[in-house]
């Protein structure tokens, strides 16, 4: 399989084997040929049923389970943000992230084209993902962390039996050099800018698109991390608009924790090049990218698309995860509470009015994390004889 | 609404209003009209696809969310069962387990009635999932349990803010009672057996059906506690060979923890009733009911269908869910291992054979039970400048 990419700066072409960055130093993503594209008529619910805008490999097992998640409506939550709230509900993918659809496309390529092993450079979620896509597809799965995470942060990972390696070096350039090094061992690397990974991901925007056609929502808000989600979400919408399904596309707007906040940074000084930070603390670690390798590609999303990028503390986010389960039932992941808690700014701040559709990206459940911020339980002990008039008194 | 309701034992006709159970002591299951059902049109992914089959209510919020989980194939699973196994993963609803079927159609119905609150008898999955529809939908949600549950069994359900009473007396009793309180207090219990519990947990099988059509699987395996799930997909796969889309019905397995395995031990016997049993310690504590309310119907789908009931023991158990994750991708609660473990046994014994199409029901994620039988973790450390060769030496 040899895809054909193309770089969404500059225009330039090429193929996969060229690697994943163009020589003006923005990644590649797969080049698509949507004109002539219309909502597929298939039952089939999983990402799949978009194989028209997919690379053109042939998913087994567990890849036939990613996407196809819910799209909820959360009324309870419209006057706080002060627009008509649904919520994509990504932890309904088989590790409970987005990342499975990556995931699904990166490893069903891989197994297709004879690879021995896929990699990965994470511990967290996409770590996860990778290991459980490699272990159904019966391809080695060679997971890369830092040599300091503690040994309980990899206990859920090893449930999925990958090879896990810690690396004594410098993770970000180790995140660089995992491409080379695999290449050279036969180890296909997925990383969060790789392109089959971002034509995965992409298929969140596809399924949004397709739960409100013939109508556009107004506006998309999701957490923003190596900027490989934003990416193919940004890129699936321009290729519905160009094959004439949509009527426009929706502002696209990107929350970052405020602790490490480089791309809302960098959109608020007006820059359209992002630059490193030093990453401080947040609750919403997962998404704690210091220098995201899509970040300017994040930055062009939300220009084009006149939406914006922006920055939330720990306390919005803490307090977003709450309303998310109480009141509309959904238990996500910290990180991905920075969607409800940017969307509350932008209703504030005008950006999003009653009359707008607004959909949160929930890209990841909460279970996984259930030791943060757990609340304290209020429980009143009654006989059974005295319980028909307490339950009279309380309800 | 008032729901039309039937006995599957004796063929006595009812409304919801005359309770749930019929004079010859089975429970109700809700009347449906499958003459002329077809496989719907519609886009729709979630289990509102099936609404010719289900009560008359509409979803909103978190109840569209239930349901359309994924089928896969689990071919590295295949050997060991010795036949084509494929898993129906319901740990992607929206709480992470196939409780969501039931709650939604409960709760929509409750919010429809005007109810001002529902009720259940658990501190399990199913409160969890109670209360998170109930937030949804704003609906006050009361959850009964033991008195001497650990206050931090039920951190997770304080999550979606319901109101928990610890009730000190026969939990067994308090099951019974709970109807009666509930509609002197206007709490609408959605019990395990509950009819409109029961029609929304049957579109497990609808979905595992229409992803067959127009084939049948040979088999399906489930685990089994109260009974309810497996009424469920008895009576939906009977609706389905009713209304003629199915060429034959899947011979139906349930799988039961040994430390608590009433039905089991009532099929080894050849009885058609089941006797309540002293419950042993398992790691299937989810599904060990001592004394289950739907456990005769449990008998008669077993017989009509031609399967049967089994049980097997905790190390099975564990050993079934440590290969769902490491040779299938997924990570699963325990109690619902038991169903590969079921589908072992029934390999070794002949009753599964190499051509039989088998779906082993995945009850729920195994992210809320990540302290059990947590793996030890093996991972080298190697310093980047090593980590090529270390790569080329171990994958
Ligand atoms: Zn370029
Ligand atoms: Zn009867």
């Amino acid at each position: 399989m040899d895809l054909s990419l193309s770089c969404y700066a500059c225009g330039a072409t090429a193929t996969l084997a060229d690697g994943p960055r163009c020589d003006c130093g923005e990644p590649y993503w797969v080049r698509t040929e949507p004109s002539g594209f219309d909502w597929p008529a298939t039952p089939e619910r999983s990402l799949w049923r978009y194989r028209d805008l997919l690379p053109d490999v042939d998913p087994s097992g567990l890849a036939a389970g990613a996407g196809g998640t819910p799209l909820v409506r959360a009324p309870r939550l419209d006057d706080d943000v002060g627009a008509t709230v649904h919520v994509k509900y990504e932890g309904a993918n088989p590790t409970g992230t987005f990342k499975d659809r990556g995931s699904a496309v990166g490893v069903a390529a891989a197994a297709e084209t004879g690879d021995d092993a896929v990699g990965t450079v994470s511990h967290g979620n996409m770590a996860r993902s990778m290991a459980a896509h490699a272990a159904s597809a019966g391809v080695d799965c060679l997971v890369l962390v830092p040599a300091d995470v503690p040994t309980e942060r990899l206990s859920l990972l090893a449930r999925y039996d990958p090879t896990i390696l810690r690396v004594d070096g410098d993770y970000g350039r180790l995140y660089r050099e995992s491409l080379r090094i695999g290449s050279e061992a036969g180890v296909r690397f997925v990383n969060s800018d790789a392109p089959l990974r971002v034509a995965g991901q992409g298929t969140t925007a596809l399924e949004i698109a397709e739960s409100f056609a013939p109508d556009t929502p107004d506006a998309v808000v999701l957490p923003v991390s190596s900027g490989g989600h934003a990416s193919g979400v940004w890129k699936a919408f321009r290729d519905l608009s160009t094959a004439g399904v949509l009527d426009r596309v929706p502002r696209l707007y990107f929350v970052q924790a405020a602790a490490c906040a480089p791309i809302a940074e960098a959109w608020g000084r007006g820059d359209d090049v992002v630059e490193p930070v030093e990453a401080g603390e947040t609750v919403a670690y997962s998404i704690a990218n210091a220098d995201p390798p899509s970040g300017n590609r994040v930055l062009a999303a939300a220009s084009e698309t006149e939406g914006g990028v922006l920055a939330v503390d720990d306390d919005a986010i803490l307090e977003a995860r709450r309303a998310l389960a109480s009141s509309a039932g959904l238990f996500v992941e910290s990180a991905c509470a920075t969607a409800l808690a940017g969307a509350r700014r932008l209703g504030d701040r005008g950006d999003l009015v009653t009359d707008d559709d607004v959909v949160l990206v929930a890209t990841g459940t909460g279970f996984t994390e259930r030791e943060v911020d757990a609340p304290g339980v209020d429980a009143e002990t009654v006989p059974l004889s005295a319980l028909a008039e307490t339950v009279t008194r309380v309800v």
